[in-house]
């Protein structure tokens, strides 16, 4: 197939890469002249603007958007003029589902069909291949589908382990169509939700265990905070990178996050490069919003979420309070520890 | 009745001199001389070593204890040879439940009976009373309910509002014997645990209210920060110590914890000799190990004891570990806030 | 003054009584007229239709709805057409503040005000009088303040216990003036939100006093479920109710909430007629969602939320997964406990 | 090598096989005649009792128990009478790591050494090898290595996706000697509890792509329940079963866990065979508990933990005292949905 994409960054240029490779022909526009002439020298098809990008493009033009959620909106603005009945517009970045939904409203008078993807793979998605989640209506996902399949990891998986189900079909392939437009991002939106607890359940534990030197530190004691119980059951000095890479071997919680767990420690024991401020960029807090929009319990993927804002220092007048409560029923001063 | 007070801290000598106005003769003891001299101006009568206490009271003796609960155990090791068969030993500190069904046993072969108090009141017990929960044989409690009595708020408690109840009985006074030995603190130690959700609740809630001015701020729109999805809907700078105050007049919240609450913001509105480490001194802890002891969920109780070990960056390598992973899978760099 | 009030149900017609009280004149309206026949005996005008009730007033008109938050939209609508410019709408029931700004601004083109009150006291608030959390034009505000203090607890307050500040000005009254339009609903919202987590505070923590008798069951030991590996510890067969009343006398964790708590288990000790299927109805929600938008963190409050969730059944397909998981890897066969 | 194993259980049994086809020599004892039989088909040494087990050791003997953690305790007391100076007991099971300190104390004097292993792997292990956690001294962890060489996946293991790091030593053949005694069991103790974190953290997420369907409901608008705010936003009918099996080609959140879900899923869309009734084994308990113990936050696991007890109705009595709160203090009348 011939398709344009909109943004060669990190994401949009490796998909680029791996269409090529899947025998489509990619008409690539970016805002750096730079990032187009690189990926021309790759075989793309470069264009200097929007209008050359769809003028390379044959009825019905596909178009791929690949930016940063805040930009699609202008992006599919400037395309809609130069866009005909029974064009196709690709969301495949971060969108909310929402904004999905109310795309697809707003394209439809004009006859252009909206379609929205989550994507999932990160850096490794070049050569292993881009796990892909579609919204949008079914005639339309259909014709395209030979992108999707050039996209995602296609036959070369692993096989499904303990798994007698055959893992052959779309969702075998690493592609997926959800459902009706937005279906695509809710999907994906839940993804990065359950990403953000599976991190978490990991460096909680690790942190757990880095700390069972507990009973090994001299800590001065007094009335204001809890002494340790048991000092002689917290006595291991344990080597956390190759705990990390022993549970990759056999264990029953090995995983793709943990192989990056276990790389990043191997890579750097300590992690002193890192201040811990860790950003979330909106898919873990849409997540939890609405599984109580329909009254859903989601405590993990909310703890998940929470340690995230508590990382960043924003329970900071929270714990200015207890400290101002306790002082007040019992004459509690605060302690710098 | 005459009993002997062991320990004239902040809250023993409060407790001795609750007793002392309810008329009961006072045989005080502390490792200060200055203390004992103190109280000894204010109608006790000062014992300058443990056997000058033990001396000064009569069969059955009765010696309340008031100690850290690090030095509970050396206390009673120093007063059990000077002690006979029907004495009372009363831990009215803060100790583990656990500790005091093992020092009943220990107690036991000598004759001598063990009682612990659980004691909650703080710094206002002395003029309000104090809400004693008592754990203990039921004759050696009921022979020693006087003191009790004393120690309580007593008859002087405002009526059970939006009760036909009666308050009358122990529980209407503010003493009750709850059972067996350890019963009284373990009650206490729940009491706590519920304190640690209580106080968090307030602080959670004001924070949110602290930060209704989010859409006032400038922030800058990066790719790793989800932006503020609708910035006109927090445009508030909200008076917390007034919406503290407000509460405290005819709201459903309204509480002893919130009193204090808005008379800490009313000194200082914006807590700035507060740094937000906030400690925690072991009943939040062994509730929550109860609750899974037993196999009983406590969201709220355990979340409120885990911001207080955030508080003091106790989640650090956790966080390191999340900023690692993110840079693992998508090249996020983290962001200095 | 002259007030109208639409919406004779329980909180309206008490707010119309303690208004008479306090001298107001009202003009009184519901669709049911038995329920405007009985405040008008009671001293109120009764109005058959809103237009008689606008008609009852005299410029400017000041009109109060007190209805389901989901009819408050229509009321407005209806009632719009009958007013005039400078004439002032409140909205006194639960609505979100979003909607407060939208009607704000849809008012606005008229000429006629709109004030939003956040109100709390529940059945206690016609004679202990309701706290009052207000969002609107300072002027418009100002205008309408002696309906505020008739309403409020007024000078009738218990004193601020434990704190050397004042307790008088409009907050130590018990009604403050929070901010711009819908300022009051947010700050309602919030105590909402906090409610929720005292009172889970409370429910936890019982919840575990009440299983204090795990040691004392007998249960079938399995490999699937983990043992009580101290049952010494769990003997206790403790008297809730008595527990909640004793706290209610000088414990720092007494409050209106614990009052109605022992109430209740003064009246119901073992709580059979209650199933434990926890409605919410809005202000949890949307005080999580808040807190997510600005990204604060609110462990206790969501824990709490989620708690209600759970109640209903609605963890339940999670459930379900979880037993699957441990089959698949484990050969774990569900226990029927 | 030659070693005893002591239990043929499905873990027991397959290790047995796995340790056969390593080239080593198995004495295999358990209590069930017909499971000695079935391993003696298989190649191992087949005893009938212990003694006959430890007769068919020669010196330093090595015997690896394989038996539920409460059966540990009098296994070693049967074996100890057996046992000579110099010769090894290795745990392999789920004990709490507390006994191993204890039991290696125990054991020092009659000079017989204690190994904990903790081990992960569950039925798939017998074809993929085991994840070992070991504690023990250094030179008898050394001596016995071939066993865990031969227990683990060894060389076979797919190699560190994303990483640089070389897979060798003993972490990336899938064991690791973590530190003294109680350390193997301690590092598994948290690799369950992460397990369990991780496990709910795909439940909590599906569940929300289950009820993506809100809106399709009709649901009775009443007082007490919070309406759906959005339904247009919830019109998905999902496919959880192909989302899940999706995820595991070329997602960042793929795993054995989702594996293992896909798995379930493809054989039971409905999960109509399970009722929801989710057992907890132990080690996420020790887990929270240890985590408590040392202050450091554990938000995820202890919510993981948490939704397990729920699960098996251990919040009800908390539920009910919200129901009865709330009809104090609004009049809410418990909802049966």
């Amino acid at each position: 197939m011939r398709i344009g994409m909109v943004g060669l960054g990190r994401m949009g240029a490796n998909m680029v890469r791996r269409l090529l490779r899947g025998g489509h022909e990619v008409v690539a526009f970016d805002n750096s002249a730079q990032a187009v002439k690189a990926l021309a020298e790759e075989g793309a098809k470069g264009a200097n603007t929007l209008a050359d990008l769809v003028n390379g493009l044959s009825s019905p033009r596909v178009v791929w958007i690949m930016v940063p959620a805040s930009v699609v909106d202008p992006v599919i603005a400037q395309l809609r003029p130069l866009l005909k009945q029974g064009d196709v517009i690709i969301d495949g970045g971060n969108s909310n589902y929402h904004d999905d939904i109310r795309r697809a409203e707003e394209l439809q008078s004009a006859g252009i069909h909206y379609v929205d993807v989550g994507t999932s793979g990160g850096v490794l998605g070049l050569e292993q291949g881009f796990s892909l989640m579609i919204g949008g209506e079914k005639a339309v996902v259909a014709a395209i589908e030979p992108i999707f399949a050039s996209l995602s990891p296609g036959g070369k998986m692993p096989e499904k382990k303990g798994s007698s189900a055959p893992a052959d079909g779309q969702a075998g392939m690493g592609y997926l169509h959800c459902g009706p437009v937005g279906a695509g991002h809710f999907v994906k939106m839940v993804h990065n939700g359950i990403e953000y607890g599976i991190m978490a359940a990991y460096a909680e534990g690790l942190n757990i265990l880095k700390h069972a030197d507990a009973g090994l530190q001299t800590r001065e004691a007094d009335a204001e905070t809890a002494p340790l119980a048991n000092p002689k059951f917290f006595q291991y000095n344990l080597d956390i990178a190759a705990i990390s890479e022993v549970w990759r071997h056999g264990s029953i919680i090995s995983s793709r996050l943990l192989d990056l767990t276990a790389a990043a420690l191997a890579k750097s024991p300590k992690l002193e490069e890192f201040g811990g401020r860790v950003s979330d960029s909106g898919e873990g807090r849409w997540t939890v919003q609405a599984a109580i929009d329909i009254g859903v319990p989601a405590n993990v993927l909310t703890a998940a979420l929470y340690s995230r804002f508590e990382s960043r220092g924003r329970a900071e007048y929270a714990d200015k309070l207890l400290s101002a409560m306790r002082l007040g029923f019992g004459g509690h001063h605060e302690k710098k520890e």
